[in-house]
């Protein structure tokens, strides 16, 4: 297989981190003072990516030539890959890591998420009992939710929890399936973080508790025994061939036992394991749009490579001149500035929200804190389904970039393309973040939170939208946002006429004008910026083709990108009905 | 693997051919009266489907588990295509059999192809030599165009033909890539047929020749000897595991040999060879983008069965209410119907140009045969690139639609995403299509063959735009026309003030919304004969569900996708330059 190219420089998370957002105040915090400061962090970069190129990244081609097996009833898994862990898990899950090997990462961010779970809602024994394992590896952690009849429906889950003598402590029974890392052969211990109701507690979600459930029962003395946690079966997939998908039975011998995290139900039945889950969501799904992004950007580093040596056909303008390499043809350059236009949206879109999450945790000051958490309701919907959606369009046009090469896996792209389309299902399909979006996140505080969302927008297009050189850019952006405007008076029409239907039917399509716009604007603020050093440093400095490249990706995404925002919310307006109408019998045809 | 379910009934076939196209006039030409008429063609289809469903479908699910290898530098090939290809190489190549095998279907589609070559331009030797044996499978045939440095450029080729002592042989040298079928281990011979140019012509396309260049030489007496081809190698590629993309090595040893076809370069290094390819060339466009239509009709079958089945979670409109099977959801339904509209709009223009070929070759009135040439000329790129660029996009909405089974190869949506891909970059990437159109299709006869076109819109539109119960589709389907005339005076603009780089850099989404526009005209047509049936019938009639769905699909088309295409159209209006302003050094970041 060729070798996988991700992040060559990492130039663009350093312009965002010291040039764009305003990280002073998070160094400043009294939790980060004294530590790092924003000039140091090329000096972080510099050894991650090296680490990623030098260590993740073959990793991910063991993937495919040793992917996951099941055998009598034991997973194994790509040999690199218990070593990897071992040596990654402290570290902060991030792109670069994501784009040298989507297969691996999942094991990290499920790890990450359950310890995180244990962190927040744990009490001090079981913060003892799991912490220090799951941070150094020795262990792994997962997130057990889905069931063979419960998908998008959490509510309907099956598994049950019985009380034992000991309070905290109850007999499981249940199965799970779609478990990503749910078994691997490299941890001593796998720790389960797991949805079941408890006997008598309500139906619906709110009768669900959160429990932990390790594979191996933990001793007092540290000591490990079977906890009656069986691997049933692993996933044959499209891609993601390194990372196990397991269906498990807990219990099926009666003799699996799990923590309760937090209380048990209370009188009226009411648990408090999805508000527990829901905590720590939005982390997730942000997460996930993040490994959306990695492999888009991966796509794009690989295709542009390639498209600077292969060398194809002469220029339409100069039919009689000289073979020229893919990179210079028109098509070609269309396709690497739509792919790279989308990743600085998406990464701008994502980090933003990042920062968001730093400044909710370690601000002083309670109203800034607040403000903060009402950005990451808005943007968490967004930051997950648009660079999922989006990528699987987007690889196709990498592929394309190549060729017939790019069909062949020899080369990295066909299986950048087949391990991202699990991204625009999991942590939610993507309809789920926009039923999120529409149902709750607009109404939510009578419609303010999402009004002061939109308000940051309309600021910013205010203050700047006489720039010279950006005038139609803003235009644009003004137009973005009257299509906000108009997408939710449209919508506020079908709830006023009793066609409720169309709020759903519709509710895709918004989520993504909407955040075509947050991507416009991301993209703007950045160009500005870039706009400015050029002025200063000049077109000989050694980082202008950087900072114009930014500049040019807001353009082109304003005049390419951003009309469709404006075609989906004619589209709303239109109100089209023809998806209530028709009869399931009509698709027999 | 989940049972592939292609094509549960013909009903929209009959349609296309009973009610829709004028298929009398076929049906009366000489070369077919007595034979069948329009009544009869439920006959023939009912046996072929069953055919493609009991033989070739199971054969597909093979390609996985016995993908094609090669080794010691023998091709193994899944061990069901041998036997299906001689029953199947005299049947005609349709959507049909193309849904149920996408990986059996190339050595058809190729054998078929090479053997229509030698029909149209080999002497009566040849034709006695090679077809009868490709006529009843016992041989098959390939196209070998592309070399390791010449892909879309195929002018630029290095395969040479050094003449012998019968003026008709020439010794053959050269190295060719992925060679659809290129090799196989089930039938007798392989006929390639080979672009090479004879030592002395003249460069670029011009210079080409076409040859017969067999596996083994065929002597005289019809016995076979070895004619120095060697397989070096087959790709390992995304999808289409059972179909063989060879690299070919032709005349090591100096001891290879080639029929020509046709005559030798002029005195001026003029040879006939592209000529010849490209009298066949449209028709194997068309071919392609049936292929991608089918993959999508297939995924779009086998997700609205699933979602029949499968129960998840409560309508928005009845929180309270039972659980529901996937396809009463709001977001199912459009997912399903957005897929059968694209099905059926593709359809429609794959099969109206079909039908033009027909009258092209039978019809007794040259002017009428002179209009379906220009109407092929123009509606190829479209039939082409328009199938074969959605469906991966809307595969992946198939994929969605199932949820995370959508991601497992037990079903099979997975696979079929996995084939469609190379559809788009085959037979002239969608790029090439998208310059044949605006710089060869759009300028043909100084623009009255496109013009002639787009007026059988126009009169379609004029003569029904105030049709009750249409008036809204009429409208759009006139501000379609209007984007067509839009687009095309924008690009007179770039032309005019020197900025010819922005032809090619809106060509892809200038052919896009052409597409759509066709697509709408042919939906609509569609629409307004199943409307006149409806009011015939009645609600009770039993087609009812069926006429209802084709009135559905136009109405959801033109408001939900056609005003893509004015999107477009602003956007080309736009002219963005900065595609053409981004050094290449720009996308280092």
């Amino acid at each position: 297989m060729a070798a996988n190219l991700a992040y060559l420089n990492t130039r663009d998370l350093e312009f965002i981190i010291q040039e764009w957002l305003p990280t002073e105040r998070v160094f400043s915090y009294p939790k980060f003072e004294g530590y790092y400061s924003k000039e140091d962090i090329k000096s972080v970069f510099e050894p991650y990516r090296k680490m990623c190129k030098e260590l993740v990244e073959p990793a991910n081609n063991e993937s495919e030539t040793h992917p996951c097996t099941f055998a009598n009833g034991k997973v194994t898994t790509p040999p690199s890959f218990g070593g990897l862990f071992h040596k990654l898990l402290i570290g902060t899950c991030n792109e670069m890591m994501a784009a040298a090997s989507p297969e691996f990462m999942p094991y990290v961010g499920l790890t990450t998420g359950a310890t995180e779970l244990i962190v927040e809602f744990g009490d001090e024994h079981l913060k003892e009992m799991f912490l220090p394992k799951l941070f150094d590896g020795t262990w792994a952690g997962t997130m057990c939710l889905t069931e063979p009849t419960a998908g998008s429906d959490v509510g309907d889950i099956l598994s049950k929890a019985y009380p034992t003598d000991n309070p905290r402590i109850y007999n499981i029974k249940g199965n799970k399936i779609f478990i990503t890392g749910g078994d691997n052969d490299f941890t001593e211990n796998i720790i389960h973080l797991y949805l079941a109701r408890v006997e008598g507690a309500r139906e619906g979600t709110g009768g669900i508790s959160l429990f932990v459930v390790p594979k191996f029962w933990v001793n007092e003395d540290g000591s490990l025994e079977d906890n009656d946690v069986q691997t049933t079966g692993i996933e044959h997939k499209l891609g993601q061939h390194g990372s196990v998908t397991a269906s498990l039975a807990m219990g099926e011998n009666g003799k699996c036992r799990g923590w309760l995290i937090g209380d048990p139900p209370d009188e009226n039945g009411k648990a408090q394991g999805m508000a527990q889950m829901f905590k720590c969501m939005n982390y997730a799904r942000l997460g996930t749009g993040l490994l959306g992004l990695a492999c888009l950007a991966n796509a794009g580093y690989n295709a542009r490579e390639y498209c600077k040596e292969r060398i194809q056909g002469r220029l339409l303008t100069d039919p009689k001149g000289p073979r020229m390499t893919l990179i210079n043809h028109e098509d070609i350059k269309r396709t690497l500035l739509l792919i790279k236009s989308h990743v600085e949206a998406m990464r701008g879109m994502v980090h933003k929200t990042y920062f968001m999450f730093d400044v909710r945790k370690y601000d002083p000051d309670p109203e800034v804190r607040q403000d903060a958490i009402d950005f990451i309701e808005v943007a968490t919907p967004m930051t997950k389904a648009y660079p999922t959606d989006e990528a699987w369009t987007l690889i196709g046009e990498a592929i394309q970039a190549y060729g017939g090469y790019g069909y062949c896996e020899e080369y990295p792209v066909a299986q950048i393309a087949r391990d991202v389309k699990i991204y625009s299902i999991w942590e939610g399909t993507n309809y789920i973040q926009a039923l999120d979006f529409i149902g709750r996140k607009w109404t939510m505080k009578k419609g303010t939170v999402y009004a002061k969302f939109v308000q940051q927008i309309r600021d910013f297009h205010a203050a700047n939208k006489d720039t010279a050189g950006f005038e139609r850019e803003f235009e644009l952006l003004g137009k973005g946002i009257e299509a906000l405007d108009s997408m939710m008076m449209s919508v506020g029409g079908f709830m006023g006429s009793g066609k409720i239907s169309l709020m759903p039917t519709f509710a895709r399509r918004i989520l993504t004008a909407n955040s075509m716009v947050f991507g416009a604007w991301v993209l703007l603020e950045m160009a500005l910026i870039a706009d400015k050093r050029i002025k200063e440093l000049g077109q000989d400095h050694y980082d202008y083709n950087f900072y114009y490249g930014k500049v040019l990706s807001a353009t082109f995404f304003c005049k390419n990108v951003l009309p469709q925002a404006f075609c989906i919310a004619e589209i709303v307006k239109e109100g089209d009905e023809s998806v209530l109408q028709i009869p399931i019998e009509s698709f027999d045809y």
